[in-house]
């Protein structure tokens, strides 16, 4: 029996023009909603993860306590339990799954809580990496509706560089021929292990390697690390689902949408939520350099540097004790202001 | 008519046992040899260049004036012009040319100084990146013959992160069907294209592309920087001869050969060359924090850091007229100490 929830959205237009059809998104809640529905906190996933993944920070006595808070994990599209290439029935599957933008996203996320729950307040939205880049496009969209959010490891617009970077990951995914432009009837491994080796080089910091922390974590030698944290992680994924959840991250702008019209500085302006922005110290693709840029332009928000050697994995989840303590300490300090 | 030299080594017994049979090792010399043999410059080449690619730096006026010194660029084994994949006879030829380390490189790069000219004396070593590499290397095997070096953008021994960005790079080339195992008729063009995008995150720094500087060098958009400036440079090489270059910078360590046995800090702390080492500030792959580590451990090193937001290319001869200004101020000061 599943473990979550399915909310059928049926044809949803998206920003690009497309129709996602038989569009659905799937969610996870935990704990209750109480009757003043006052206790709800959203907590998007990121890149290449299900809801499961953050349910680490998800816990008796942390933050995210499921005996006081609603917690709702709504999963992103393209990661193959909400709508995805590998999910949509034809025409729109593989190839054909067309782009769906965060704005897309927290639209549908958006009637989700209001359509299912009749929620009209968000205590807090949170969330690592893509699960930031939504949580401050929930602040910028629904600024009367966001009490709080607390983004980490995640930018409001993807960088230049960002962008770059993963465009170095497509590239080494669609090198394999088995790819066949999206059409494959068998998954392309050697492309899903190819950019599974490009993507290790970016995921943890210089210091992590330097230290050789992965021996600490129980790998063998640097080869297995690369093959099993790496390779078999992204072998579990759809190549389609991947770049699905890629084409949203490398257009991931809070501000390209009709309300602000392409303005970041009025976007992040908007932001009423008192906010706290934790990008990682040692993040080579979401760099604390840029997070300060964002924090500046925001009315009500903070900046608190991780002080972590993980590099960009410092904010997953449950990832590394220390950094996971050092965001929830944060979060509890959010909700209770 | 070809504007370098050959030296011909004829059979070289290589550090990882194979043979590098018909072995080359093309260079070019700039100004002349003095009469007591003591005006010696030597500027090995970096990845994936020939030597003219070191010539914005050897000019009447700079550091490296051939005026006064006798310059001379030996260029790296793989780099198609010395022994490579693509130069080689068979049956050492594509897939079959055997791994060739620094060790190796320098010791052939000895071979044609003594041998060739009588040298005996060097004044400097210099260069960037894989030719700050083999600087380190000519500064530990040879230390009563070096009297200087000056490596920029490049360590003694490579980093782990530095290999794992290597694994992205080589995996995102192999991922083409058409590399077949280098055994390819006509080149691999979807990888190299691939591994382009995939270097292209690395070369400059997030702070570079946060800033558009591609624009003001007058590429016309992001698209068309990655296009011009990454695809087509790598399109000019040979995918063999790419993967051979790798592998040397891979595996690149001052200390792994039969005087150091693996002792890094036993290397370093043998130079007995001065030293100025200038990593550049907002490299990604060879961070200032690794060059600080390596200059604690020499005995008579000084760290620099080239103040530029060029990341590695910072120290591409010529590339940022800026930081070759800085590296060549520097070069002159070590030259006249």
């Amino acid at each position: 029996m599943p473990d979550y929830q399915v909310f059928v959205l049926d044809n949803v237009t998206l920003q690009s023009g497309f129709t996602l059809r038989s569009a659905r998104l799937v969610y996870k809640t935990y704990g209750s909603l109480n009757a003043r529905k006052d206790n709800v906190i959203v907590f998007p996933t990121f890149f290449g993860s299900q809801h499961e993944a953050n349910e680490p920070m998800i816990l008796p006595g942390m933050a995210l306590d499921p005996g006081k808070y609603f917690i709702l994990v709504p999963n992103l599209f393209g990661n193959g339990l909400s709508s995805a290439p590998s999910n949509t029935p034809p025409p729109y599957d593989q190839a054909r799954f067309p782009p769906v933008s965060y704005y897309d996203n927290i639209h549908c996320q958006y009637r989700l809580l209001t359509e299912r729950f009749g929620i009209e307040r968000i205590a807090l939205v949170c969330g690592f990496s893509m699960g930031a880049q939504q949580s401050f496009h929930w602040g910028a969209l629904f600024p009367d509706m966001v009490e709080r959010i607390a983004p980490w490891c995640g930018s409001a617009k993807t960088s230049r560089h960002n962008f770059v970077f993963l465009e170095g990951v497509k590239a080494a995914l669609t090198a394999d021929q088995a790819w066949q432009d999206g059409w494959y009837q068998a998954q392309p491994t050697k492309g899903i292990r190819a950019m599974s080796r490009v993507y290790a080089g970016w995921g943890p910091s210089q210091a992590f390697y330097r230290e050789k922390i992965y021996l600490q974590l129980g790998f063998s030698s640097l080869e297995d690390y690369l093959v099993q944290a790496w390779e078999d992680r992204f072998l579990k994924l759809d190549a389609n689902d991947i770049l699905a959840m890629i084409g949203t991250w490398q257009q991931g702008d809070t501000s390209d949408n009709p309300l602000y019209h392409g303005d970041i500085h009025q976007a992040l302006g908007a932001i009423k939520a008192k906010a706290i922005i934790m990008p990682s110290q040692t993040d080579q693709y979401f760099p604390s350099a840029d997070s300060e840029i964002e924090v500046r332009q925001m009315p009500n928000a903070e900046l608190r540097i991780i002080p972590s050697k993980w590099g960009h994995l410092a904010g997953g989840p449950g990832r590394n004790p220390a950094d996971t303590q050092f965001i929830d300490k944060n979060l509890k300090e959010l909700l209770a202001s």
